[in-house]
């Protein structure tokens, strides 16, 4: 279990996402810089050159591509335009590692990503070491605040892709019959579960509110500009729904009860025959789940996850409630501090809360399993898109998905904060995605 | 042009969308009944059995699907229940002609509704007679206020059926390589231009606002509850986006710069080979649209139709400006009488401004096309469904589509108001749909 | 029952297969091209503009288009060359009803031809007359024998288009949950079984043996050249595998066993859910299947039809026999006259064997069902196509398809022969498709 | 070029193809056994696990699997029922690594095998040394001959799939923007050109003759029984159209006149974009090829490969040919020693002919490329698969196939004789597949 203990044995006194950026000196953002490249080797490590490779559906990509994409994303934007005579790893890269940035050229088909088999594992971590050096010589000098801003995007974005690396391998080990587990050995002990929390909710007032990002921290174009909006008052589940609660749902016919579902949900449950969450078995000693850790028996108080936002509103209609939009989310989440069971604590699996966590205010808003709103994802007034080719980030996404707030197990910490909107589309099953219950006050 | 003429024959002082229908009694009732079902027989009055048979696509229906359906929303929610001794008309009916209602069982698949060669348009036209005789004996004594409401809302249906009937006869009609006209004669003369509206916008300052229906006039659920919402300022066109405006877009490469678009807009874009608003062409004499009145030039002053969202969106940002909110376009209508170029006027294609009808705040908000909003259709805070089957009607919808607003050329004027909610998928095309352009201020 | 009378209705000495076409004169010709040419206009005359108009399936063609197409390619490739002065009837209708000859320009998509609500029934009738009066002036003269022969091709083809207007008008009432008769009235009373014939085979002593077709009569190109092959002495079941056969290999689980199934059968199989002939539904009397009079019970004793050729194979595998080579059949039917249940005995369903018809040589070869043999469509030796458009008439469907011999109970009797080579592919099963055993000597 | 090197390296005293298998002792069997197993070990040596891994299309199977599939193959025949006391080397292999036999039991989906990461390219090696001991163990003592019999077999079996992983490899290669070099290193020089062969034909005489397999040397099921057909005469081509014969068809828009081809070739070439065969490229510099030994300049005078056998059929058509039949080109070869351009030469690519070969009679019949015939794969008279599981080896896939012969550059030597019967779906074109043309005389 080294790779656990190593993504548990960050310093505690190791900047977090209060950090103000603003302020950095490129020294410092070296240092961070260091930090979040070596987590994300350290995250492949375990990984196989062919396991690094496959592309189990195409909307997952090989963990090895998410190395060289992120390398890619230095390369491109940071030193080709920034570091004077920087000499390119190789030409063919710019085509093979380009995501979705139309502005920087054709690319590689998405669904063709998992035909890489050259290079090899050994040849991106190459490129990857190639990058770091450059980014050092680059870094050790004062750097111009805007420049030093898209390095900053770059770690962002690769903290990003640490998460997309480990829910892709988990869909890859699950798309093969023998189930490897990525980090195999015991299962965790489950947390005490505070039986207090059950049900309960907190109660807000609403009001004319602020939301959105401000200030000098980094934060995506998305999550901005801060703005108002009037909320009419809620409630909001003092946690979130769990494996536990999610049984229930199933035995009393969830998956088979048209008039609990959006009308997309219902075909898109009926096409996809979904009798459960992905990854779940019932056998014969009852429900198990695919984990980055193998197959397990499924922990009833963890955070129920591999949920699409169809089955979370669908779960939410049975229980004669809803889901957060949300700015309720934000509202709740802005007061409380975004610790939890993030990608450092090791688990790679959502747990049920800590033993003397029982309170008034909603627990597990971060960490353990992304939360999924009743939000599509669209742009705050006001919105403005970075200027060229990052602005392709996060813009043009705004069509058909839905925002989920809080950071999972599989998220860095330093990477979340209270204003975070991440997005999918609602049929999306293979990131650890659950929800929590809302209703009108 | 008898159709033509029939149409635009209503008498003027025949009561509109502002009827207070909660006072109604059933005999008021009953006239609108009638008047409703007369208007969508006269629709299908130059329809041949075969062109009120065929399916043009899964997401159209058959004009004769729409008329047994609609007749059967009435037999099924209104006479079973409430009319003693209702004699069904065919008891297969119930499986062929229900939409999408769950809780009244199963159903013909969508995509077969061309199947139905048989009930021929005839037998069609005797059920529509059978339940329109069982209704106005229904309606000739006093009816409970919430039966009567059942009765409206089968008015509204109705009048919505009218609309699709007719787009979907024009896309049954543009499918066919002899384009026929279902408004066979020469075009209508132009509306004259108003030159001093071109590009001017009217400014709101926005603020804590009402939105949504309240009181006591019929309006869908989604509609409601009346709600505070609040808006930064912002400024909105004065006029729709004309065809004019639209060729410009064309030649400015609009349709092969992905820059422009949403990221699934421009695969729909690629996937579906757009080069156009559906239904144009270009020829040796300049660009030609298929519409009721079969294949004509492009009028450049009317307002651009048959585009998509994405399309709309991207000529948007092709302006440096952005497409409104549903509640900023509600907002600006709030204040405007719902009048323009609705079913009534016959012309059924959307029209240039009349002359004379300049002046500071948005025109054409009414009438001509529906205008592609910002908004994905969701819930309104506090939204309820109705209780039973009529809660299916809308809230299961709340997935993917996108708001518009303002009624079209092919609207019956008394379905419209200023709060009335349409929607579509972002990559529909065959309504008569168009945008109007919005900015921040 | 009117039309089955005028089907039946025809005299008993008209000229059959057997008539000598080289020797025929212009005028004979024309005889035959009315009576042919009524007879399809009988077979429509049930539809309602509307039945006629949809197409059910991409593989299927609506009536009208059948109606029209035929009488396209008499003024395409007769009229238009050889009548001086002829006068098109609309320049549409090259496009329209074009099927597939490259040669002959751009046509409809295949699968648009459901589109075409206009032309109306009516004026596609205007379009036969209009041909008909033109092929009248033309035949009343002398015409080179070349020309005959192009006359003749265009008989043949429209025979084949009245069995095809039949399976596709079956297959569309089939997709109407409503399940109309084509041929309204009460069922027919199967005739009397001859139970001696059950499960006896003729033997055949095989050698080096003639096929094809050869001398003056009308034959197509893909029937030729006459020539030698070498059959090893083989057997040939002395009727066709019956309903009550099928009941029997349905119950011993031959939908559910691979093992009896080719690998590209077993796909299609599952993917398209067969458990039972097309057609066939089990209820509580057991057995029905649709036919051309609506809704039958099973007749056990008929032929069984509506199987594909993987339902074929798999059948003869469970009896531990297999499939007739197209030589095995002919060889076999060559000492036969081709007579039977046709077309003209307005049965227009498959039936069992006529009392006092058991014989020692195989019955029922020709009507009733055509028989799905082991060969695939390709050449002969020697074959060379038609010169010009009609080349396309048959060898290029020369890949992926199967022969099937002897005619069914839609084939006009004139239009068939042993030389007869049908084909379609291994998994179509809307024509009326049986089989018969066959087995190594 | 080590591998070249090694391939090439086969002793000359090696038995062929001719070896008397029926008197083989199990000693003699096993080093057989050994030579073919090393073989295919040899064929995978210059693959990374990575390479070894991902499936490049569903019809393509990863090395690895092929390595594992062979070896499960001797697992499950041999080892299981004949060796006592045979340990399974991992239960779960039986269902990763058995392709498509019903009678063993269900099996990963076919389009799954690329998901397999786990086990690693060391693990299946290691299987592989497990059974290559168990049946060296099996092998050292005498065995019945009906088990050798399945011995031979599974060498056979392990001898096609050293093909199909070349094959498979190239596809995979070609998938890959870098188009990495299976065995890098400079192009061999083209043999000499004779060209004194273009365009010649032989005439054969045909008559009633012998076909397929007899005697005690070992044949797949499907070359059996021996059995008389009658052929016309015919001609047929000295020498394999050539890529220099395929330019100048490319050239004559070959690729671009519908005539030429069969209707569902011509689908097959609009639908997939077809312009030259697969692999190829025009670039400024002229026509390239992807080939194991990357990409590389067109050797024009070297037998043209990666056509499919629509794309072969419509260049005989332009020729005004045909191609052979299985058994013209049977007939053909029956006289001719099997050796030419095979795997052992380790050219890995086809190649012109040897200076000095020239001769009366069709040349390089064997190896080089696959000779597409014009008859669909079926069985022959009398045909009887084998008993049990290997009975599913060959006949059910009787269906939609066309019969190619000779062997490949990637075929080995003693794998190939003049009855070898390989197929293909007609749009095939990974295959090192080729033709040559025919004629009536």
């Amino acid at each position: 279990m080294e790779l656990q203990t190593e993504l548990a044995g960050r310093p505690a006194d190791e900047p977090g996402a209060g950090t103000n950026l603003a302020v950095d000196t490129a020294p410092a953002t070296l240092d961070r810089f260091r930090q979040v490249r070596a987590q994300t080797a350290r995250l492949a490590s375990c990984l196989s050159d062919a396991d690094a490779t496959v592309q189990s559906m195409p909307e997952a990509s090989p963990a090895k591509w998410h190395l060289a994409h992120t390398t890619w994303f230095f390369e491109t934007l940071v030193l080709a335009p920034f570091l004077p005579g920087y000499a390119q790893f190789d030409a063919n890269y710019a085509f093979l590692f380009n995501s979705y940035y139309e502005a920087l050229g054709t690319r590689l088909n998405r669904a063709s990503r998992g035909m890489l088999t050259r290079p090899s594992l050994g040849e991106v971590l190459a490129y990857r070491a190639h990058v770091d050096a450059a980014m050092a010589d680059l870094l050790c000098a004062p750097l111009a605040p805007e420049r030093l801003a898209l390095v900053d995007l770059g770690i962002q974005h690769e903290q990003q892709h640490q998460e997309l690396l480990l829910t892709d391998v988990l869909h890859l080990f699950a798309s093969n019959p023998l189930e490897p587990a990525y980090l195999p050995g015991a299962p965790l002990p489950a947390r005490a579960v505070v039986s207090s929390q059950e049900d309960g909710f907190a109660e807000f007032a609403g009001g004319l509110l602020e939301f959105g990002h401000a200030g000098p921290d980094f934060a995506f174009d998305c999550e901005g500009p801060r703005h108002q909006r009037f909320l009419v008052p809620f409630r909001l589940a003092l946690r979130p729904v769990t494996a536990g609660d999610w049984v229930a749902f199933i035995a009393d016919d969830g998956y088979r009860r048209p008039e609990l579902w959006l009308s997309d949900g219902w075909a898109a449950c009926q096409a996809e025959n979904w009798t459960a969450p992905l990854y779940w078995r019932c056998e014969d000693g009852g429900w198990t789940s695919m984990t980055l850790r193998g197959r397990q028996p499924l922990d009833p108080a963890a955070p129920v996850g591999h949920v699409s936002y169809f089955e979370a509103d669908a779960y939410a209609r049975w229980r004669g409630l809803r889901l957060p939009t949300e700015f309720e989310w934000e509202h709740a989440a802005a007061a409380t501090a975004p610790t939890g069971n993030f990608l450092e604590t090791g688990a790679l699996t959502p747990r049920g809360p800590a033993a003397g966590s029982a309170s008034a205010s909603p627990a597990q808003l971060f960490g353990d399993v992304w939360e999924w709103t009743d939000s599509p994802y669209v742009k705050y007034p006001g919105f403005r898109p970075l200027p060229g080719a990052p602005g392709e980030y996060n813009g043009k996404f705004m069509s058909g998905q839905m925002v989920l707030r809080g950071g999972s197990c599989a998220t860095p910490q330093s990477h979340i904060r209270a204003t975070y909107r991440n997005f999918f589309h609602p049929a999306a099953r293979w990131q650890f995605s659950g929800l929590r219950l809302a209703g009108d006050a």
